[in-house]
C-alpha cells in the first residue's frame, strides 16, 4: 500500500490539510493549474512574506537566456530558452482593520487547500486570527477551459467580529525568474493603463520580442450589494491596483471576485492586442464567477468522459492516476501545433524548453487514446515543421541528414551541454518511433505521405552518415553517444542508440515503398527535393545487416554499451540507501563510473521494439538490468514496470507502478518543490493501460492481456481508438470492454 | 626557414614596424611586459579609439567568478578564477594644440613598437601629423625586475612646428574584464586620493577581498626645465588626473616622465598599504628614470647570462627562443610560494586561474636549469601547502587521497566542466612527477623527508581509490578519464593515465622507504599523519602489478586508451586544411569522435618514463601517432619534437620545434590576440636543451646527446646544474661543456 507523504488521499483531490509553510512549495507544484494557454503555480492570492516560488507562464513564450558563460564548444546553441515567470496576475493584498493578511506572519487555523481535479479548481479556506478577531477565507481559482485566455478568483472572508475589510486586487509585472542570471529582468518595453474600469500591463519579451498583455477588473459582492467602482487606483512602475474596501459586522461576509485575461501576440495581432484583451476581460466580466466557472467544469467532465481510470480498491492509487492524468490535460489541449508538452508544463522553471523526447516516446500514447486524432497528429506535425532547422542542426555537428534537438522551443535546439546535445542523439529514434506508433495506432498511413516520409527520410540519412564502419570487425559502430542512461556519457556502442538507429532504416525503407506504391509522384518529389539516390539506401541495408549490437556473452543479455562490464558490478541494494538519490548525493564522477542506471536503456528498446524479443530474453535483461536501475529519471519505472507485468512479475510491476505514479505526490526524487514531472505523467498512464491493461495494437485491433495488483478490486479505463470510445473494465475474474460510441471493431 | 608573419626578424627584439591597426591585440600580447608581481598587455599609454584588450594585471589577484550558470553537478566548484584586469597605470591622455592624440583616428607614420627582450622594456616611436604640424614620438615603458612594484614610462615629443603640448597622466579604475558576464565589476570599496605631489587610487576585489592601491606621480623636462607641479589636478569616481602643459617650438622637446606603483595586501598590511605604496613611489621618484631602468637592466642582465641560449646562423629560431625564456622570466621570478605561472601569464584574461599541470610538466624543468634551487622547490613547495585542499577535492567526489586540482589561485579547484575537473586527473600524476624531476636533477632527496612524501602518499592514496578491479579480466582499471589528449573525454584506460597510476605507486613505494631509511621518526610521523597502515602498501603492489595497459596488438604500440582502433584511422595530411585547425572549424562532436590528437599523450608517457623504452618502441609509437596529432595543445609540439630527435628523425624534430617555438610569434593557432602561451614556452626551451642539446641526467651527472638542426651552425645555452653555471656549445663538429663558475662534478 502506498505511504502517504504530503497529501490526504481522496479520489478527486488533491489536500493539504493543516498548514505546511515549509513544503510550501512543493503544494505550490502539486497544485499547479493550467489550460493548455497559461498556467500558474498554486501560489497564494494575499501577500506571503514565507517560501514560494511564484510562477505564471504562458504557453509559448519564453526568453532565449546566454548560454555563453565559461568554456565554449563549437556547435553549441547560442541560447537556452527558459520558461518565463510573467505578470502575477492573481494578486490581491488584503489589509483587515489596516494589518495585511500574511500567512507567512500569522499562521492561520483550520488550514486546507485543495486542488480540485474533476473541476480544474483550486480551492482554499482557512481561519484567520488578528488583533483578537477571526475570520474565514474561502478562496476558489481557475484557468478557464473554456475561454483559455480567461481566469477568475473568488476571494470570501466571513467575519467573526466587526471590522474593516480591504482588498487590493493587482497586476504586478515587476516579477523575476528564479533561475535567471544576475538576477536580469526579462521583459521590456513595458506599458500599462488602469482607470476604474480595469487595469493592465502589457510587456515584451527581450530578444524574442512576444508581446504578453494582462488585464484586470473586479467586483465586490456583499450579501445583494455589487460593487463594481474601486475606491481607489493606483499605478506604478509595472504596478496596477485597484482598491475596495468595505466594513462587516460580525457574522457578515464579503467576496471579491477577481477576473484576469492573458492574451498574447503569438494568437492575435500585435496591434490589436490589447482591445482584444480587454473585450474578452469584459465579456468574462460579464458572464460572471458562476457562468464561466459552469463552462469550465463542462470542458473537464467531457475530459474525464474519455480519458478517466478509475482504481477500485486502492484510493491512493487512484488519485495517483488521476493526478497523473489531470497535469497531462492542463499542460497541453493540442489546440495549438506550435505548442508542445514541457518536462515541467506550468509548474516551475526548470529545464526551460518545451519539447524533448519525452513527448514522442512517452506523451504521445497518452494522447494517442485521451484525444482526437487531430491532436496527436499536430504533436508529429510539430517535428515536421521542424524539419529545416532539424538538417542545419545536424549541418552545424558536419552531419548530414537531420539531427531534432534535444530541448527546443521552435525547432532549434537550445539545450547546451556537449554529452546531451551532440551526443544524445537517440532522440532523433524517439521522432521516428513516433510517426510509426501514430500510424499504427491510428492506421492512418497516409501520413507517410504528407508529412511522414520526408521526416524518416532525412533521420536516417543522418544515422547512415553518423555511424561509421569498422573494417577490423566488419560492423557498423557508432561512437561517442549518450543514451537514455544519462548516468552514462560519451559512451561507444549504446545498444538503445544502435538498434533504434538500425530499425529507423528499416521503417523508413518500408515507409519509401509505401509512399512509391500509394503515390508515387509525391515519392519522386521527396526523393528529389532532398537528393536521395538508390545507393544511399543500397548502404542504409548494408548498415542494417551490419549494425553492431553489443552483448554480455556469458550472460546473454545485450551490453548497454561497450565496456559496461568493465565497470565495478554492484546491484541498487547493496548500496547505503543514505546514497540515494545518486544524483543529490554522488559526485557525477562517481555516477559517471558506476554501473547505476538512471532510466530505461536496454530495456526502452525492448519496450519499444517488443514483439522482436520473446520472453526469456526479456526476462534475462529484466533480471540484469533492473537491480542496477536506480529509476532517477522520472521516466524510467514506468518502462520497467510494463515490462515486468508482460514477463509476470507482477509485485515488482506494482512496486514500480508505485514509484510512477506518485512520484511527486510523494516526492520520490526529492525535487518536486521546483515543479512537476509532467512527461513521466504520461509514462503513468502507460503503466496502466499498457502495463496492467496490457493493451496492445500491431494490427489495428486493439488487445488487451490485463492482470490486476494484488489490492485492487477493479480498474476501468476509458480509451480513444480509432475513433471509438471504448471503456475496459478489469476485476478479479473477468475483463469487459465496453464500446461507448463508435463504429464496430472488425478484426 | 621560418616564414614571418608578424615581426621582423632580430636577435633581442620583437618588432612591429609599420602600424598594424588591425593586428593590434595580437602585438599587445606579444609585448606584454611584466616582472613576477606586475603585467601589462603592450597597450598604448595615450587614448586610443582602435581595437584593443586592455590588460593591467597584479599576481595573485583574482576574482572568483561565478560558475553556476546553466546546468549543474555535484562536486562542481563554487567559481571559476578570473585573471583581473586593475586599474589602469599606464594612461596618459595627450593634447597637441587642444586636440587629442588617437593613434585610432589619425594614422601614424614611420611606426615601431619594439619588446626590447635584453633589457626588459618596450618602445615605440612614431610620427604624428596633425593640422598640417607634425611631431615625433617616442615612448619607453618598463616594469622594474628591481623594484617590482615600480613602474615608469618615459614619453617624448618633438615638435616640428610650434605647438601647444598637454600631458594628462591618470590613472584610471573604471576598467572591466572583457569576459565579464553581464559586464560586471569586479571591484568594490574604492577609495581614492589627489594632490599636486602624487594621486592613487586604492580599490579591493568582490569577493576575495584582496585590496590593489595604486600610484602615480609625473614630472616635465623640457631641456633643462624639470617641472614637477602639475597646472590642474582632476578627480572623478575612480579617476584621477594631473594635467601638464607647456608650449614648443619648431624643434623643441619634452618628455613626461610617468611613474607608478602597485602594491597589493598580498604583500602588506591592509592599514599600512597607501603609505608603503606612496613611500615606494616617492623612492622611485627620487631614483629618477635613468636610474631605475639602469637597474631593472641590470637584473636582466643577470638573467639572461644563466639562461641565454644562442642560436648561430638562425635569426628567427634565435628571436623565438629568447622570445619564450623572457616571458617565462616575466611571469614568474619565483620570489613567492604564493604564486605560480599562469597559462598566459600577465598578457591576457584567457583561462583564469594561475596553476595548471603544465607547471610540473612543462615548466619545472625551465626552472630547474636557469633559477636557483629554491625557486623549482618554491613551485613544489606550493603544492605541498595545498595538500589539504587537494585532500578534500578527492572528498567532494568521493574518492580517498589528493585529487590536485586542474586549474587554482589557493588550492581549491576552479574549472567548471566535469570532463576536465572530474575526469582529467592525470595532472596528479604531473604532480608527483615533479618531486621526482626535482630530485633527479638536483639531488635533494630530503625534499622527501620535509615535502614530498606527505604529497605522494596522498596522491597515490587517491589512484589506488580510483582504479576498480576487473574480475573478469584480473587487472585494474580506470574507467572514465580524460588524458593529456583532450579531445577524447570520458574513456575508459587511457594508457598515459594507468601508467603515471602506477608509476606514482612505485615511486611512492620507493620514497617511503627512503624516508623510512634516513628518517624512521619522520616517516612514522607521516604515515601517522594520514592513517597509513601497511595493507594499503599491499593493495599498492597488487595494483602495481596489475595494472591494465592497453596495447594495439596487432601494430605493436600502446593504445591510447580502450577502443582506440575502433575510430576510423585518417591522418593528418589526409585532412583538407581548410579544417585545421579542427577546434576552431569542427564541431565538439566530430572532434570527439575522430582519432585525432589534441596533444601528446602517449607519448607524454614515453616522454616522462623515457628510460623505460627502447629506441624501437619509441619508434613505433611515435610513427603510429605523430601522423594522428593535431598539436592544437601548444604543450604538444615540443614533446614530440624531444622524442623525433631522440630516435633520429632530426628533420621531423626541427619542423615541430619551429611550430612550437614561433607559436605566439607567427600566431599559428591564431589565438595569441587574446594572450601568450605562457607555460608552453618552457616546452620549447626543453626542445632545444632536452631536445637538440639531448641533455638527460639519470644518475647526477648532466649527460648531452646533441644534434643541430642543418640549417643552424651553432648553439650554445646556459644552464644551472647543482649550483653550477655552465655553457654548453655545439657546432657542426663539437660539443663542450664549458663551466662556468661552481665546482667540478663529479661522475
Amino acid at each position: 500500500m502506498f505511504v502517504l507523504k504530503y497529501v490526504i488521499e481522496h479520489p478527486w483531490h488533491i489536500i493539504e490539510e493543516g498548514y505546511h509553510p515549509e513544503d510550501n512549495r512543493l503544494y505550490e507544484s502539486l497544485m499547479s493549474l493550467g489550460n493548455g494557454h497559461m498556467g500558474h503555480r498554486g501560489n497564494f492570492e494575499e501577500d506571503f512574506t514565507g517560501d514560494s516560488l511564484q510562477g505564471s507562464y504562458a504557453a509559448g513564450v519564453y526568453y532565449p537566456d546566454k548560454t555563453r558563460v565559461g568554456w565554449w564548444k563549437n556547435g553549441y546553441p547560442e541560447y537556452f530558452a527558459k520558461v518565463l515567470n510573467g505578470t502575477n496576475v492573481i494578486g490581491i493584498h488584503v489589509e483587515i482593520d489596516g494589518d495585511t493578511v500574511d500567512l507567512g506572519k500569522i499562521q492561520p487555523e483550520n488550514f486546507t487547500r485543495i486542488l480540485d481535479m474533476k473541476n480544474g479548481c483550486l480551492d482554499r479556506s482557512f481561519t484567520y486570527n488578528v488583533n483578537g478577531k477571526s475570520f474565514d477565507f474561502k478562496i476558489k481559482r481557475f484557468l478557464s477551459y473554456d475561454m483559455v485566455e480567461v481566469g477568475a478568483i473568488s476571494y470570501e472572508i466571513t467575519a467573526n467580529n466587526n471590522a474593516n475589510i480591504k482588498f487590493t486586487p493587482y497586476l504586478n509585472g515587476n516579477v523575476h525568474n528564479e533561475d535567471a542570471n544576475y538576477d536580469e529582468f526579462f521583459w521590456e518595453n513595458c506599458s500599462q493603463s488602469c482607470d476604474n474600469n480595469m487595469g493592465s500591463i502589457t510587456m515584451t519579451t527581450k530578444k524574442t520580442g512576444f508581446t504578453v498583455h494582462a488585464a484586470t477588473k473586479s467586483v465586490l459582492r456583499k450579501g445583494s450589494d455589487v460593487i463594481a467602482a474601486p475606491v481607489s487606483i493606483k499605478e506604478d512602475d509595472k504596478y496596477i491596483e485597484h482598491v475596495f474596501e468595505t466594513d462587516l459586522k460580525a457574522g457578515e461576509n464579503v467576496a471579491l471576485f477577481k477576473y484576469f485575461t492573458l492574451v498574447t501576440d503569438r494568437d492575435h495581432d500585435l496591434n490589436d492586442l490589447s482591445v482584444y484583451g480587454e473585450k474578452k476581460l469584459t465579456d468574462a466580466y460579464k458572464a460572471g464567477f458562476e457562468k464561466l466557472y459552469a463552462d469550465h467544469t463542462a470542458k473537464w467532465a467531457d475530459i474525464w468522459k474519455e480519458a478517466d481510470i478509475e482504481i477500485d480498491g486502492d484510493i491512493a492509487a487512484q488519485q495517483g492516476i488521476r493526478f497523473n492524468i489531470y497535469h497531462m490535460k492542463q499542460t497541453y489541449n493540442g489546440e495549438d501545433p506550435r505548442l508542445n508538452i514541457g518536462p515541467k508544463g506550468f509548474t516551475g522553471e526548470k529545464y526551460g524548453g518545451s519539447t524533448y523526447w519525452d513527448t514522442e516516446a512517452y506523451c504521445l500514447p497518452f494522447y494517442l487514446s485521451t484525444s482526437h486524432e487531430q491532436i496527436p497528429r499536430n504533436l508529429l506535425v510539430y517535428r515536421y515543421e521542424h524539419l529545416e532547422k532539424a538538417i542545419e542542426n545536424a549541418a552545424k555537428l558536419g552531419l548530414k541528414g537531420a539531427l531534432y534537438p534535444m530541448v527546443t522551443m521552435n525547432g532549434e535546439e537550445c539545450h547546451n551541454e556537449w554529452e546531451i546535445t551532440f551526443e544524445e542523439i537517440h532522440r532523433n529514434a524517439a521522432i521516428a518511433y513516433g510517426i510509426f506508433n501514430y500510424i499504427r495506432y491510428t492506421g492512418e498511413s497516409d501520413y507517410l505521405v504528407e508529412y511522414g516520409l520526408d521526416v524518416l527520410l532525412n533521420i536516417s540519412r543522418f544515422w547512415a552518415d553518423r555511424v561509421n564502419y569498422n573494417p577490423y570487425k566488419d560492423c557498423y559502430m557508432m561512437l561517442g553517444v549518450t543514451g537514455p542512461n544519462e548516468y552514462e556519457n560519451n559512451v561507444n556502442n549504446n545498444w538503445y542508440t544502435n538498434l533504434m538507429a538500425a530499425w529507423t532504416l528499416e521503417y523508413s525503407l518500408e515507409a519509401l515503398e509505401y509512399v512509391k506504391n500509394s503515390n508515387s509522384k509525391r515519392a519522386d518529389e521527396i526523393l528529389a527535393k532532398y537528393d536521395f539516390i538508390e545507393d544511399e539506401f543500397t548502404t542504409w541495408k548494408d548498415i542494417i545487416d551490419k549494425i553492431y549490437l553489443p552483448e554480455i556473452e556469458e550472460l546473454d543479455v545485450f551490453a548497454q554499451q561497450d565496456g559496461y562490464m568493465d565497470k565495478e558490478q554492484i546491484l541498487v541494494s547493496e548500496l547505503d540507501p543514505a546514497d540515494l538519490p545518486l544524483n543529490q548525493k554522488w559526485s557525477w564522477d562517481k555516477i559517471l563510473r558506476s554501473c547505476f542506471i538512471k532510466q530505461a536503456d536496454v530495456l526502452q528498446g525492448i519496450f519499444f521494439l517488443n514483439e522482436r524479443y520473446d520472453a526469456d530474453t526479456k526476462k534475462r535483461n529484466f533480471d540484469f538490468y533492473e537491480p542496477r536501475t536506480v529509476h532517477e529519471s522520472s521516466l524510467s519505472p514506468c518502462v520497467y514496470s510494463i515490462i515486468a507485468g508482460e514477463i509476470g512479475y507482477h509485485n515488482k510491476a506494482y512496486e514500480l507502478y508505485q514509484r510512477s505514479a506518485r512520484l511527486d505526490l510523494d516526492n520520490y526524487n526529492n525535487d518536486t518543490d521546483d515543479g512537476l514531472h509532467i512527461t513521466s505523467m504520461a509514462g503513468t498512464w502507460m503503466s496502466v493501460v499498457y502495463g496492467f491493461g496490457g493493451f496492445s495494437t500491431a494490427d489495428g485491433v486493439p488487445k488487451f492481456n490485463p492482470f490486476l495488483p494484488t489490492n485492487w478490486n477493479g480498474l476501468n479505463f476509458h480509451m480513444l481508438f480509432r475513433n471509438r470510445l471504448l471503456v475496459v473494465g478489469i476485476d478479479k475474474e473477468n475483463v469487459s470492454i465496453k464500446m461507448v460510441s463508435g463504429e464496430p471493431l472488425k478484426n
